[in-house]
């Protein structure tokens, strides 16, 4: 199933997706819900980010070749992490599949984007195993962990770097059903593909993470968590349209525009 | 005035302290709200956290004292902020007035209380000035920033030394009406004071966060900052009881238990 979640009679509404229509539905895909029997066109209906999260997880460095490209960006040795340490993001820079990333007028050129896997919690839990741990997962998202690299590198924590206003888009919508081992993550820049990898080639996967963070910390409904990045990423600038593409979840198209260009 | 949260009917719901008594309102703080002509007696309602953040700030290092601790704790210089650069806890780990702070059987001895100022955000604003900052405050709270020192200096980041479940005391209420520059904050473990600080001896201090925040990130209703703590820290061990006092605002109250102690 693929849920999707938009604005209908001013609240924000679940609806299940199917081919180029909405089902919208009464409830949530985090309790109990029942179809409306309406339907909407998909084309017309301007999507909200699929979730806003209680907590927003994020797994931040987890492909090898990332790791060595953001360590040769920000001036530091490259080292793979040993463990599964979570860190985080925040909701104000959360925005939906089509909506534009705003570089503030004060950053530098190196704004660039960072195509990634998203898991949805669906219920409740703590001390997941490896057994349980993928029931946890209501489904899988996707996510631009977009980045200026030099307050990353400059500033004492990571909060205008990765969490300025409009810089985490995530969407289009939740897809329930997904084989993370033949999922492929592309990006295109104004069409342009400038990657692709293996999705699932993580240093840790969601099952380690899972396990990990859940001896310690309790999950919740819609909590998320962002897998990371593979490879070089590039700079983005006023006018391009950045795209990040996962076969089988979907493909989530953000503009980018500079405040005051 | 004084904004506790409680549930009622099985709903969290907001009321105002008077006294002894809990007057509950229909509606929130962080929106419009009406006096039910109701009132409850405060000793006998089980207080909930005041809010349940959307995104959750926190100062750190912001107390010059608690920069050289802290620094000596975790084997690395002492480094005053150059600029106040917010960082973020989650809201997994927040517990209420009484509640217990539950230490996992794994971690070290040295899990330490930091008592701190918490400023609860009543507004959504971007771009605060100076003379504005304050206006987007709705009041102030407590909180108990514990740590488990071997985790914060050892993992990644903070997630399991600040963030482990029930890691995060916050409460009894929102106070509206305070004057910063009179607020002393205290510890008390087992009824022993610790340490007393001027509250608003900060670092940077609110109106600085807020107005360096708010030029990159939106700020909504019910957004936290917490502002950092002063001075030593001691551990906390299973059956002790930890105090936090803000006179003007109230004192925040946790006991303390080990796992499988």
């Amino acid at each position: 199933m693929r849920w999707a979640r938009f604005e209908q009679d001013g609240q924000p509404t679940y609806g299940l997706v199917e081919g180029d229509t909405i089902v919208p539905v009464r409830g949530s895909p985090f309790a109990t819900w029942e179809a409306t029997g309406t339907r909407r066109p998909l084309a017309e209906t301007k999507l909200l980010v699929p979730v806003v999260p209680p907590t927003f997880y994020a797994a931040g460095l987890n492909y090898a070749e990332h790791v060595r490209e953001v360590a040769a960006k920000v001036g530091q040795p490259p080292n793979l992490p040993p463990q599964a340490d979570i860190a985080y993001r925040a909701n104000n820079a959360l925005i939906a599949d089509g909506e534009a990333i705003v570089i503030p007028a004060d950053a530098g050129e190196q704004v660039q984007y960072e195509g990634e896997l998203v898991a949805v919690i669906g219920r409740r839990c703590k001390n997941l195993t490896r057994e349980t741990a993928l029931s946890a997962v209501l489904g899988y998202t996707i996510g631009n962990d977009v980045s200026e690299r030099a307050w990353q590198k400059g500033d004492r924590t990571l909060w205008r770097g990765k969490n300025t206003d409009t810089f985490k888009p995530m969407g289009p919508w939740i897809e329930t059903e997904v084989d993370l081992d033949r999922l492929v993550t592309r990006v295109r820049l104004n069409g342009e593909e400038l990657i692709a990898f293996r999705t699932n080639e993580m240093v840790f996967g969601v099952v380690d993470f899972l396990v990990r963070m859940t001896r310690y910390v309790t999950l919740h409904p819609g909590d998320v968590v962002w897998m990371g990045t593979e490879g070089a990423t590039k700079n983005m600038k006023h006018g391009d349209v950045c795209e990040i593409e996962i076969e089988g979840i979907g493909t989530l198209r953000n503009p980018v525009v500079r405040e005051g260009a």
